[in-house]
């Protein structure tokens, strides 16, 4: 049986991507791996994947039946496979806080501090002398360049940048910056787009304290082209956060070109969320100037503020 | 304020090494770095850092007041500082099971499945070109040493030995070998010593479940060196698990040179540890053949026995 890569549940293009780049890797250096997902994939993963030429990886929820998993782009559990306690984590590559996955045997975590999990998985490549292949070059640094929002988000370090140089010379790509503009336009278009869809698109669930807080992010290039279905956002994120019985559902509405973001909030305590950001709702809403990174400016104000 | 590199309670050679080591490398590319203990040191550290000219590492058992910790050779709150919570973990370098630590922001973690966490620490070295002083080379590969013993632990990869020969190569040290049976004669000098602090030389504790349990293992080149003491090593071990409110202590005696570990048991069920090692306790004793190991083949069971 082979191991599988997968990365968190709502799988955005860094999870998948850094699951078929760690999938070569360790299938390369002699241990069978395969990348799994755990959703649907984006239109802008879509975007990747069409671009150099890969299949989706195989859509997979449980994992007993195989010889381990690598996380990749998150450690909490709340994020990762429902099982992952049924079969044996063998690693992790993150650029997030640490969560709670916890093992009972030795394992590999290569986490670093960095705006991408991809980032890292290019480290592994080095570590192992192991050639990147074009094509898997090409997805990795589409991932850099989507995670860091084309190095506008405070996530982004010198390694990333660096990296994407690096990835770009291999996949032959001159002009990654105008790669990354068309990768955010395919992003952009959430027009006929059903609302719930984009609540989902990039949402994750996050534990603080006894609390489930789900926040999601739509980065676009245009924040316009919410004005005329922001209302029905905020229905569905009220509706969103009724069913899957959590205490807040914050949607972040990110403009990368006026480098912000709208935060749409339902809450059963508001003012929580106040408090954490330093700024009062108006209609459950308020504009973060400068926040672009969920990661970086939201998790950690909101886990102060619960705890 | 500085940064400060701490292992865990009750340090070993591996937890002290690998913080003046760390910290050695985090000063080196600027971040001003302190190795620290969380506890009073073994003969066979003391042996170490004489013989390369270190200081003893800092008492330092709080960290409220630092810019954060490098946390090394473990990852299990119960391990380290006390106050953790109120500090940042800038990065957890180990080679053990993932533990229950977590951070609200990203950080830096190197765990590999090796014999050792100097082992990954001259990765580190490596990854960022710097070079390893003399004097840190000969305390890396003693540790090393030590945790593998001598290469006969199951835990000992190539990666450990490699990195051994490439550390006596910097040390300018011809026969590790040796050094490694003098370090180990020294650790095997028990006579004298009163029963307390063997049994907590080389202890630690860990959670299963919602049980306490506390292993501890002494290595001896001769187990016959314990024969007139193994009565009172057996009373204290229920005397540790009475105070600290333990389900179980487990004293292992390892043998080097025979290659096995003859098991001490304090218990409220003894059966479970029965269970664990597929061995009955005669007099709440048995020897385990082949067993040197107590994270490689001493904990796992243990915590499946415990689930």
């Amino acid at each position: 049986m082979p191991a599988y890569a997968v990365g968190h549940k709502v799988p955005d293009s860094d999870s998948i991507c850094s699951a078929i780049a760690l999938s070569y890797l360790k299938t390369t250096i002699g241990e069978e791996t395969l990348p799994a997902r755990l959703g649907e994939l984006s239109p802008e993963t879509l975007f990747i994947l069409d671009k150099f030429g890969f299949e989706q990886p195989e859509l997979k929820m449980t994992f007993a039946d195989t010889d381990g998993i690598y996380v990749v782009d998150h450690s909490d559990r709340i994020q990762g496979p429902d099982d992952i306690d049924d079969t044996t984590v063998l690693g992790i590559i993150d650029h997030h806080k640490l969560g709670d996955i916890t093992t009972s045997t030795p394992l590999e975590c290569w986490i670093r501090p960095v705006g991408c999990t991809n980032t890292i998985i290019k480290m592994m490549y080095d570590f192992h002398g192991v050639e990147i292949p074009k094509n898997i070059a090409g997805a990795m640094m589409c991932a850099i360049l989507s995670d860091t929002v084309i190095f506008k988000s405070p996530t982004c370090t010198t390694a990333d940048i660096k990296c994407v140089e690096a990835l770009a010379e291999i996949a032959g790509i001159e002009d990654y910056k105008a790669l990354g503009m068309e990768m955010f336009t395919v992003k952009s278009s959430v027009e006929g787009t059903p609302v719930r869809e984009l609540v989902l698109r990039d949402f994750k669930d996050f534990k603080m304290g006894d609390n489930v807080i789900g926040i999601g992010q739509l980065e676009v290039i245009d924040l316009a082209l919410f004005d005329e279905m922001k209302a029905d956002l905020q229905a569905d994120i009220a509706a969103v956060k009724e069913e899957g019985d959590r205490h807040s559902v914050l949607l972040l509405l990110t403009d990368i070109m006026k480098e912000g973001s709208e935060l749409l909030v339902a809450s059963d305590d508001a003012a929580l969320v106040e408090k954490a950001f330093g700024k009062s709702l108006v209609d459950g809403k308020a504009w973060l100037d400068g926040v672009m990174s969920r990661k970086k400016q939201v998790v950690p104000p909101l886990q102060d503020a619960f705890a």
